[in-house]
């Protein structure tokens, strides 16, 4: 029998899964089985990306669920999001379409602007993942003058078309919040952000309450996420201990019976803070999905969150020659 | 014979002086002889603000100056900025109006949105300078639906109205910037923010230099601004030492014979950020004027920027009761 997963109710009026499993690095060619079994122990939301490369194949792996029994469609809660390329109107519109048809569920539950920027439009024939380069040899990047609100509008017509349940943002700052507001005639269901005890940014977070969205946290064990990435992208993570090892958190597993996995976790969900860690391990996907069956000591929580360092792991700017500080 | 003082191109191709006086806090009833005063010291830059309250008094003392003879209109920078309240369309082309008529020079060398957020209009009738409160007794703030590209096409009026010379923005991130440079028609030609040792903001400053927009820092001296204020607003000035204490400033100082204040201001200008320090006492005026005659080497440089502790003591999260987290 799986677990039940708590839920959030998203400004939207539908409902959130709390936990959530990532399908971020998640090889195209073993999505679906890792989606099904994903399901199997228990996981109903998915996080995907036109940038992950593998919706068709995770929706395969819904679909098989589905067909099976295990599950109905109205159980699952699928995310994905927008790629930085698509953003004008009649990409954004046509882009949501194309990867509601690679999923082949119906609808997309929730559908995020994956970063609040906008670059040259390529098309698909030309190269179907640009990712964040325009060529992968010059590694150079070229923005569209495509604004924001041309990008959220898009969105609103996604959920009009019956596409999306909501919407919402991923990467953004307080400003595009703020800026979003003034004319959203849907709102911002989740901000989906890079959310650890190294990286806790409690302004943004309490902004996010006050205005009713739901933070979707990424990289919750922080450094972890970026231990397999290439060399470049792992400096950073390599100048900090692992989370895992951290006194505090290794106490508060120790008391609760808990794994320090589960404790970073916890540390989010009991926050009403979403999370959609990835395990290609059996049994710590189990434990991930048991996240919010104990809670922890507000004292443990306190003193987790004072681990900030405001230590980014997922930052473009130092992934680019020519960098583009989105988060700068 | 007054220093020379050096200056930058902004992207609207006019010349702005690298070192400015500031008039945050100057009270009215003593801005025109202060205003008047820097001139003759050699100042040719003045900061104001709608907030600041004494746009008419500091516009007395550049007429003054100019009725004397001893500058022209042409050799005087004047930059105010457009408050929160007024950030719609109508009021704030009219707002600008008012504030070219208030400092009586013909025209606004540069016109600022002064912070990234629309607030409730509010009559100048009921209330003439509203600050970040509608109600002074509850402390509470109404935002307005005005999205920032209605404000930034208004600031573009201005500068078709020939109002301003040069438009630009303050208090902004990364986001923001990136997203008014997909529809400006006239440039940013330079963003305000807060920058000392303390608060670097390297990646924002590089984003800046690529893009062409030249900063102008405020509270070149950190906490030392901040110390003159209520002690609600103290608080965080406090918990640091004073910047003109710190070890590498002292020694850079002693080195250069100049002063902990000039090495700090030399730190920015030396990278053409423009400065705008203020100073009750004469002779500390033109000391701070005398902030590019001569260089820091790389390596002191260097030393005061890895002082960095992304302190901020601007940050109107913590003024509110019901914060507005501008900068989370």
């Amino acid at each position: 029998m799986a677990p039940s997963v708590d839920t959030v109710t998203l400004a939207s009026g539908h409902k959130m899964p709390l936990v959530g499993f990532g399908l971020w690095k998640v090889p195209a060619d073993k999505a679906a089985d890792i989606v099904y079994n994903a399901i199997k122990v228990g996981y109903r939301l998915f996080d995907g990306a036109y940038d992950y490369q593998n919706e068709h194949e995770a929706g395969l792996g819904i679909k098989r669920a589905i067909h099976e029994g295990l599950v109905k469609r109205e159980d699952i809660f699928v995310t994905t999001k927008l790629w930085n390329n698509y953003h004008a109107k009649e990409h954004a519109l046509a882009m949501a379409k194309a990867q509601n048809d690679a999923w082949g569920l119906g609808y997309i539950d929730l559908y995020l602007m994956h970063f609040p920027i906008a670059l040259k439009y390529i098309e698909p024939e030309k190269l179907r993942y640009p990712g964040w380069w325009m060529d992968a040899e010059q590694k150079t990047i070229e923005r569209a003058n495509v604004p924001l609100k041309e990008t959220w509008e898009a969105l609103e017509q996604v959920v009009d078309a019956g596409i999306a349940k909501s919407i919402g943002i991923s990467n953004a700052q307080a400003q595009t919040i703020y800026d979003i507001q003034t004319y959203a005639r849907h709102p911002i269901s989740s901000l989906q952000i890079e959310h650890h005890p190294y990286l806790v940014q409690p302004d943004l977070v309490e902004l996010a309450r006050e205005e009713k969205i739901v933070i979707t946290a990424y990289s919750s064990f922080g450094p972890q996420s970026f231990l397999e990435l290439p060399p470049a992208f792992r400096k950073r993570s390599e100048t900090v201990p692992t989370l895992f090892e951290v006194d505090v958190v290794k106490k508060a597993a120790q008391r609760t019976g808990k794994t320090p996995a589960q404790v970073l976790l916890r540390w989010a969900t009991q926050r009403n803070i979403a999370v959609i860690p990835k395990s290609n391990n059996v049994n710590r996907l189990q434990q991930n999905l048991e996240a919010t069956d104990f809670d922890l000591t507000d004292a443990e929580i306190e003193a987790i969150s004072a681990l900030d360092k405001g230590l980014r792991f997922n930052d473009p700017g130092f992934y680019l020659d020519k960098p583009l500080r989105i988060f700068a």
